[in-house]
């Protein structure tokens, strides 16, 4: 099978077929000489708690396929998402900017809905996009969330292949009770769409067999595509409420029902990382596991934790924004927990310039390369965090130091209660946000200060795209 | 050197000689054939928070060391003490006792101070005592704090070497202003006294060398004793405020003072393990590390963290009580995560049998033998925990489910609060205790209920031994 068969078998859906069948299929006999550009796999939770793994310090979610991730990888501490919640987050990571540069971010709803008209525009550059003229293949396996209409979808924007749901899986809502419902979640509750590429397949999607479903697809799509560069972003829908798990899973984690999803997507990674192993990638696949957001704390014991950290989804504290993240890619990384400050739209920049190309020179770009981390244990060129609420910027993370200017509970009935002076918090110190130091430190605020003019001053805010809705009728 | 020698010489203080010149002084050219009996080695912190350690997911405090005796050993998710404040809890330790039995607890004084009359009752028999028939030299090296007149002192209870402090560093308060004084803290506010054996060797103790010298004097002893059966009891000063580090540990973490001491005793371990590691008995020594309660929370930054647990030192709640637990014994413990239950009575227990005896008979003993845990990955013996505050039940534990009678803040104003029916939490489900399932589970509760009937049927509660003070004059 040439690469160019195989883009097209895989862009149309190509399915069912074991990897034997399809090189039996096409009479392919001998693996092409493999490309030496290393491919990327990104796993992608859903609001998943800075707390909620073992490695990371929860006492009842088991976790051990993410744990040896961990020992063999890189464990990081500091590493942050570019929007407490998902549509933002995601266009974040697939992006490489700040949501607010790509529209990507809304004051009137905070992600896109089954009823939205916008999504990603097509002038923005995936980072499948920024892989496809070196040769790479790209997958999005799983939750979308950058538009659900035909030109917003991941085969719209770079992807060769999509199989997942185009949103969350708590929209489409048809039945059950309030919040009831999401504690003892039945399928047909939500009717959600699951896809491959541009079609519906099955509606409402089985979410009990979800992650599992998710989980063959990356691996077939790894096996089928180990001739090749291939980027794989798996973003799983779990764990999410409605929580659903696999027969295999029920029961499973002391930690009750939202335990047993984590416990379904660190089984997920451990298959990932068995089938690169397996097929002789492990020592060519650079691998990052990370989430969204935060964990969604007004679900109660449907959420997870964010540990130490203060709040969780859908604010500004550290809860909303900083997640669980592991570097993984035996023989190159240099396993440590590394202290140092990353972000997801780094991993674009990183991933783009690990595939021998550049970030597109027409706009402005906020990933960093994070390479000097990652492969050399040095510094983190990542010393400010921009923390978006919406369109309106809430705090800035300089180093140690962060500045509220604006806070907000994630979910709460509270207004944004403005400060000025900010709210200033030594995160090395206190992680936990406790305790403001701003009367000691003004000259650590004035630069601060003057990172946000400077910010302003080459921002353009894209124009908002979650803000329309579809025409009734 | 026979045993004999051994015990008169190290019992009298023997110090500052190296080993090479102690062998030398004592014409021991070759050393005796090697007891077959387990060393223990009994590593405890101070005020050190279930989220203190990188291992449990702290993000700035870099513990290296006790992050590898973790990955060699067995990291406990599910570790309590004896009460959640220091004096009850090194009752506990020492005697597989509740404090409420031996009557170290009290209403009056939560520990011993300065002005103290009583101590551990010398008819109770502590760990080195327990070993002593079995032919182990014990030391008690560091903070004692269970009687500091000569007839409570770790001699006068089975030790066979005492270096360390009496009581807290924050006791014998002499300079400095009001809570100022610990933000800066200098050695001569606190004039603490440092003994050997029974005499005090300098006051105030300079408590910026004080991890180093006790490390030094527990390399010391392990090199020593290393012909024979040992116990060595290290019970760190630090991170009990006021903090204090040596030179080399001056700025060194991220997290600031608090760190730096964390970070020196995490230090300490590494070269306690090296020792066993160089001394060839690794392979023959059980170690346990672990925190005598919860950390100081109303000292704010000065304080740790009990990550995702509630509250800190001083209260029922699981920040209070709950420690960072770490086994390791190379190539007879089974490395894991243990999300078992166990306690710090359960080591006097273990440890006895392990030492090939029993524990007394003539006693209720509450420490359980945790072998089937430690040595086989069986599930714990134990499932029930009490939760004490002075001489009052305010909590207990049974398997996931812990119901709070009573529940207090640790260092507030707040009175004691009766509830009826208790609050009730699934701790598996629910670790941080945020959701009161009491309505759901009045099967559990009248379980619970029936333990604490049966526990107070046998419970004879020791006379208070801390609430006398030396008369004056």
């Amino acid at each position: 099978m040439t690469r160019r068969e195989f883009v097209r078998w895989i862009g149309a859906g190509a399915t069912g077929l074991t990897l034997a069948g399809c090189t039996r299929e096409l009479g392919v006999s001998r693996a092409p000489k493999r490309d030496k550009r290393p491919n990327f796999v990104i796993i992608f939770a859903d609001d998943l708690g800075y707390g909620d793994l073992a490695c990371y310090g929860h006492p009842t979610i088991c976790t051990p396929n993410l744990d040896r991730m961990a020992t063999e990888g890189q464990r990081w501490t500091d590493f942050y998402v570019g929007a407490s919640v998902c549509t933002p987050s995601r266009a974040a990571l697939l992006t490489g900017r700040l949501p607010i540069r790509s529209g990507m971010c809304s004051d009137v709803r905070r992600v896109l809905f089954p009823d939205s008209s916008g999504g990603l525009p097509q002038s923005e550059i995936t980072l499948a996009e920024a892989l496809r003229p070196h040769g790479y293949t790209s997958a999005c396996i799983g939750k979308w969330h950058l538009g659900h209409l035909p030109q917003y979808l991941p085969t719209s924007h770079g992807f060769d292949y999509y199989f997942g749901l185009p949103y969350s899986n708590d929209m489409d809502r048809v039945g059950g009770e309030g919040r009831e419902a999401f504690k003892n979640p039945k399928v047909e509750y939500w009717n959600v769409p699951l896809m491959r590429n541009d079609q519906i397949i099955e509606r409402p999607a089985d979410q009990n067999t979800l992650t599992k479903r998710y989980t063959q697809e990356a691996v077939r799509f790894i096996e089928r595509s180990k001739d090749w560069p291939f980027f794989l972003y798996l973003a799983h829908t779990m764990v999410h409420v409605p929580l659903f798990r696999s027969e295999q899973f029920r029961g499973k984690s002391p930690r009750g029902l939202y335990g047993d999803a984590v416990e379904e997507v660190d089984w997920s990674v451990g298959q990932i990382l068995d089938t690169l192993r397996r097929e002789g990638l492990g020592e060519n696949t650079f691998v990052v596991f990370t989430s969204d957001n935060g964990p969604w704390l007004t679900f109660n014991l449907l959420g997870g934790s964010a540990g130490l950290l203060r709040e969780g989804k859908g604010c500004t504290f550290e809860g909303g924004m900083r997640e669980p993240c592991i570097t993984w890619w035996p023989g190159t990384i240099r396993p440590a927990v590394v202290r140092e400050i990353g972000c997801t739209m780094d991993l674009f920049t990183t991933i783009v310039k690990l595939a021998g190309g550049e970030v597109p020179a027409d706009r402005i770009i906020d990933g960093l390369d994070l390479s000097p981390v990652v492969f050399a244990s040095g510094r983190s060129p990542r010393k400010l965090v921009f923390f978006y609420r919406g369109r309106w910027l809430y705090a800035v993370r300089k180093g140690s130091f962060k500045a509220h200017f604006i806070t907000q509970s994630g979910y709460g009935n509270d207004k944004p209660e403005p400060h000025d002076p900010p709210l200033l918090y030594n995160l090395d110190h206190d992680p936990s946000e406790k305790f403001d130091v701003a009367q000691y430190h003004p000259k650590v605020i004035a630069d601060i200060q003057k990172e946000v003019a400077e910010h302003r001053r080459t921002l353009v805010p894209g124009e908002d795209q979650l803000a329309g809705r579809i025409k009734a009728g």
